[in-house]
């Protein structure tokens, strides 16, 4: 056998990931990080859950056998329910998709719906495990900036338009988080959720409506889901997940969509993962049966709304005047700010040698050559998570930052 | 917008399964079935596993968070240790990798290693899952025949000759099961195995080794692993999975392979679905823990070596003589029947009307039209699962089967 095989000669595609790098860096000894994007550990139900483990006794013979690939039926009862209440229609059977995580979701369209270099629209900003994803399905990117109200719809068919003309491509998706953006924390507007439905109806280009925090709203009122303002319409396609309600360790979401987008990310799945394990969707089944998720629901408005505002008052407090600008969060998990001055990849190095870290602007942008048509980057961002850290780690981390600011 | 709308317009790309079809058939009721490879229900270790969830209580702020893209860390030291044992060497921390079953190992590797186009090596027959999975990365296939001594190692240098000439590409991977073949339940010699290693080591093109069914072994000698005999060599993949030995449902599986190929595992899987269940990995690492494990083994050893025999004698009585030939398989899950004469397929519309089902032999293998170099197919074959059925279904199941063959 030949001593210098290598995978690395192998063509193996993958590049390093600059995040998990800076995730690394986070974990030292001493480090605040407003980093992750994690829910609190202290908030997690964990009795509750774990009462509902007699699931595993009594319906044993199935919980431990294969599931099908669309879901364990009594959860899939249970999400139609949901959704009918949520989308404000009764979602059909063959609309309902679980999947492991709606990372799985967007990583399902990608690989049904794209070729290598086809173009998707995304939000810039953007969350970086869609970047990521789409960029393994082969993907490049026309990146449409975002202001306070979410993407700027009105710039959609020029840049349609512009793709088009550069690539000979149209793009195959628009990708979105309307309600409380990961990283910018930004709602899409009323108004352009409607003119968002209607030009990619127009322009016959699917939306990915990403909903993972929908649920988590602190303070203001409730927008109409995409997916609902669009009711059965097949070009909007709708993902949530248990992850931030409830707990990312079960790996349960799920996506609606129209019945032949779903076969095709069901067929794709069986040469995946098979299945979400029937294990811990019997054990969400069970939480939900019980009625545990909405006194959770309430109880984790409660404990995030306070940390959302102690993050607020921190800031406040400790950072220079004029240093850095940022609109604080109706819902969701993040603070997008905006550094008057410098590079937020400078500022990520300081902070971290004062043991406070977050992650910089640029991760939540496509690479500079992954980009069609006009580029975006963030390099005067940074976003900080206020859920997962503890009160006097929202205080003292935020000191920290502003003592590195005052450099 | 556009109410012509149709994702299938978009080139939505999956095809429909054959497979999911045939499934859906053996579903009638009334209906025995030795199609599905699934595990023996009655024989799931319901109590012990069930008894496991109180690590939900005991340690649910970790269980319920975010885990690492390689695995639960408890899990990991477990799996370090049966590996050392099973591969006769020190496997080291940044060799292994927990995925969402093996399914999605293979998902992985060939996401990392494959272009649209490149070839694999398969042999054939082989598990359509993995044949659906590659198709799913682009790949293309060059067929390698098998026979009761397993892949027909010897035509592997002239297979990957005539693949270079014929698609001026090497092949990228070569995939085998070669412990009880699914489906034909075949073992790879020591010599074949050995000689593997080397042709694959001098071509350098790595080896998927495949091992759901290992571990089944219920008469004859153990034969060392692929990985086992070439140790730490970097050109052979290791997977292993829970999935037969204790529940599918749990969905956690294992791949040893060299450290570079496992840290594109891991990035591709950060794109796919972050990481598998943290709590279903906590409920297999108490269950391991505790020694459930090793009492289970040797119990499902002698439920499935029973049926095992069950099935052997009610083929030799009830199929009519010269009407098809077979080996009593020595391990894993399945039978695999040579018809004397006529169509596999035509033989199953036969046997569904006569509530009996099985999956035909061309199953096994790629399309044609997806097959470089000489082409294989397996119409006069026919896989038959001996261990979801119970005994009474076993008998009748093939008293019903050899009615089909008598007329």
């Amino acid at each position: 056998m030949s001593p210098v095989f290598r995978f690395s000669e192998l063509a193996v595609k993958m590049q390093p990931s600059p995040i998990r790098e800076l995730f690394r860096m986070t974990q030292q000894p001493g480090m605040i990080s407003f980093a992750g994007g994690l829910p609190d550990p202290a908030a997690f139900p964990v009795g509750p859950f774990a009462d509902c483990a007699d699931v595993l006794s009594r319906d044993g013979r199935q919980v431990l056998q294969y599931g099908a690939s669309e879901g364990y039926p009594p959860l899939r009862e249970i999400l139609l329910e949901m959704m009918a209440e949520r989308l404000g229609y009764e979602v059909a059977a063959d609309e309902l998709l679980i999947t492991s995580g709606s990372q799985q979701a967007v990583d399902l369209v990608a690989r049904a719906l794209l070729d290598p270099g086809d173009v998707v629209v995304i939000e810039a900003p953007a969350y970086p495990g869609t970047i990521h994803c789409l960029r393994n399905a082969g993907a490049r990117f026309a990146t449409i900036p975002c202001d306070a109200d979410g993407m700027r719809v009105e710039l959609l068919p020029e840049i349609v338009e512009r793709t088009e003309a550069t690539t000979g491509r149209r793009p195959k998706l628009i990708y979105s988080v309307p309600d409380f953006s990961n990283p910018s924390g930004a709602c899409l507007s009323s108004d352009r959720r409607k003119q968002l439905i209607e030009l990619a109806g127009k322009l016959e280009i699917p939306v990915f409506e990403d909903d993972p925090y929908g649920k988590l709203r602190y303070s203001g009122e409730a927008l109409a889901n995409l997916k609902r303002l669009a009711g059965r319409a097949p070009h909007v396609v709708y993902a949530s997940s248990f992850s931030k309600v409830l707990a990312p360790g079960v790996r349960v979401a799920w996506t609606v969509a129209a019945p032949e987008l779903v076969r095709s990310m069901v067929l794709m799945r069986q040469g995946e993962d098979l299945c979400t394990s029937t294990v811990t969707q019997a054990l969400v089944a069970e939480y939900c049966r019980r009625g545990f998720l909405e006194n959770h629901m309430g109880h984790i408005l409660e404990v995030y709304s306070t940390k959302c505002h102690a993050m607020q008052r921190a800031l406040e407090q400790y950072l220079p005047p004029g240093s850095a600008s940022w609109t604080e969060p109706e819902g969701g998990f993040f603070f997008w700010l905006e550094l008057a001055e410098g590079s937020s990849r400078e500022l990520f190095d300081r902070a971290v040698a004062e043991r406070v870290a977050f992650v910089p602007g640029p991760a939540f942008y496509p690479d500079t050559d992954e980009q069609v048509g006009e580029v975006h980057t963030g390099d005067s961002f940074a976003r900080l998570c206020f859920t997962f850290a503890d009160h006097e780690a929202i205080d003292e981390g935020c000191r920290r930052l502003g003592r590195v600011l005052n450099v």
